[in-house]
């Protein structure tokens, strides 16, 4: 059996959680998971159900490296810091040379560090059946799931041909679609969420990447595993910062014909905002979600979160309010998913 | 002519402007005034047109004396401490012996050092004008604000038979009135806000004193000046303590029969809630206030303060959010009146 190995990518900044995450305390290392854990320890639990700990490897953006080593403490697996940003196609290529490199024949998952996912149990096995398919056939597996309602920030799967329960090939992949067309995809049962978890061998990436985007596979093409995960990042040094950055679902996937999908059977939530986390936290019984140092007075369905000092509420409904490390963020819930343009518009300010 | 005095009440919490305010950094130490000075500094300089800095006092809590001395730094006024709180009828009464043992004969206004006054030329000619009053006949003048919106936070005082342009006896004072009696007080041009702000000769207050409350007049005409404030400071020591904690009006105002109201010439306001400040601030263009580090995004008649951290909004109507040392406030505009609830509740649970 080939070796299977696990890439977890933790390089996000997350800024949807804004001032809760911040540039050195991304939303993969906020306490966002059940049980006030970091995404990122959840996922490495998920991650070492999969592979031993010297097969997983964490990669993020160095200036995050000891943020996240810490957080993977005692855990054994292995960071390496990108010496830049340069999204997830060139994150993905390095690894799989990397990985390839460690054990010839080799194949790995690909997970997000930001996710949420309850069901580990289920986790595995889809996983697991994925690995199978990955190390008989020279297809890419991608994570579907089934959408639960008429999401218009996601991207979506067209499933083409079964192969098998769950399991198709890809008819296409697409963009984001608007409100009425998300919810004619939600009814059509033929599509499915994109979630980012993938699994492959490193040679089938390899050469799906070559063959799309030949710019990026060469230069990736050129590191070679000596030995060593410092050696690694010296060549990723050198490499990186000429990369093209772009998605792996840009770079690879909308043009490889080897693609399927494989329904997941576990649950899943991309936690993209303020309402999609409270969803998943126990609320009050009027239906309140307080964290930390929060405290709400006649408030009904709100968010309240104090983090570092007190977050204080009166007579609010459906409102968020978030005290986090000297800055303060309030809106509405139904407008969480625009934090990011508060979180940029206080940047350009100058203010972190 | 009689020495004039001046005594400055600045013992006030001011727990309405939580977090901003807090137990060390009371409402009129917070920068509420037009141009962003304190409330206090603002006092002091109404203070200083009615009497030399040798005659102005300035009480407040003994906890408070540092700061609001920095606050008083380089104008000369002096600053007494009170060993304990016990309202303003104790207050005002040590002062009243403090005073006439520095200058018999003398008299002294009474100045609440958290409201805001404008126009200090029109305070100057009020006040001079009942000082001569005051220094002509044995009666207690208090000042009495035309009503301008039926406000039930504030007690009432009823005109009695006039004396002069705008001075007149009084008939009663009254307590906070109900909306509905409020806004007939408000049509019928008889009430007057009572400002808290009197002045008086000093052996015409104690006398009132003895004649309504000779438990209080007993111990505080025991006082006597020997020549330092750090003397009297030693004095209000050994005697606060046991002293009956009673408001002025009710301790004296509403027994005494020779209290006459002067309608103030001067704009008043008393400040006591965020919305009563937001309303003396500069608006931008969409009526929202903005204060230190604020920011705001598509609100509209908001208030967004950010003192030591960074407040943001994002989408809100009508609303208050405040950062300030450690803590957050959001509530509705219309609330602002119940700020104190969250502070006290927030202060039960042991943060500060």
């Amino acid at each position: 059996m080939a070796e299977r190995f696990v890439l977890v990518l933790a390089g996000g900044l997350g800024e949807r959680f804004w001032p809760w995450s911040r540039p050195d305390r991304p939303k993969q290392l906020l306490p966002l998971a059940r049980g006030g854990r970091s995404l990122l320890a959840s996922t490495l639990e998920r991650a070492l159900v999969l592979a031993p700990p010297e097969r997983v490897v964490v990669m993020t953006a160095r200036r995050l490296t000891a943020a996240v080593g810490r957080e993977c403490g005692g855990s054994g697996v292995r960071v390496l810091g990108e010496p830049v940003a340069r999204n997830t196609a060139a994150a993905i290529g390095a690894a799989a040379v990397l990985f390839e490199g460690e054990a010839r024949g080799a194949s790995f998952a690909v997970l997000p560090a930001d996710h949420a996912i309850d069901d580990t149990a289920a986790f595995g096995a889809d996983l697991g059946r994925a690995y199978d398919v990955a190390e008989r056939e020279a297809v890419l597996i991608t994570f579907g799931i089934r959408p639960r309602a008429p999401e218009t920030g996601f991207g979506y799967i067209r499933r083409g041909a079964p192969l098998a329960e769950r399991l198709s090939r890809v008819a296409r992949f697409t963009e984001k679609p608007d409100r009425e067309l998300a919810e004619q995809w939600l009814t059509s049962g033929e599509y499915l969420w994109n979630a980012g978890i993938f699994v492959w061998g490193c040679a089938t990436f390899m050469a799906a990447l070559e063959a799309s985007r030949p710019a990026l596979a060469g230069p990736l093409g050129n590191l070679s595993w000596t030995g060593s995960d410092e050696g690694f990042e010296r060549q990723l040094e050198q490499v990186f910062p000429s990369l093209e950055s772009i998605s792996v679902d840009y770079a690879v996937l909308e043009h490889a014909p080897n693609v399927l999908v494989l329904e997941a059977s576990f649950d899943w939530d991309d936690l993209g905002s303020w309402s999609a986390w409270a969803r998943r936290q126990p609320h009050d019984e009027r239906g309140n979600v307080l964290f930390g140092d929060a405290f709400a007075l006649d408030c009904e369905r709100c968010v309240v979160v104090g983090d570092g000092g007190t977050a204080a509420a009166m007579g609010l409904r459906d409102m968020v309010v978030v005290h986090a490390d000297g800055a303060t963020l309030t809106c509405r819930i139904s407008d969480s998913d625009q934090v990011r343009r508060v979180s940029e518009a206080v940047r350009a300010r100058g203010t972190p």
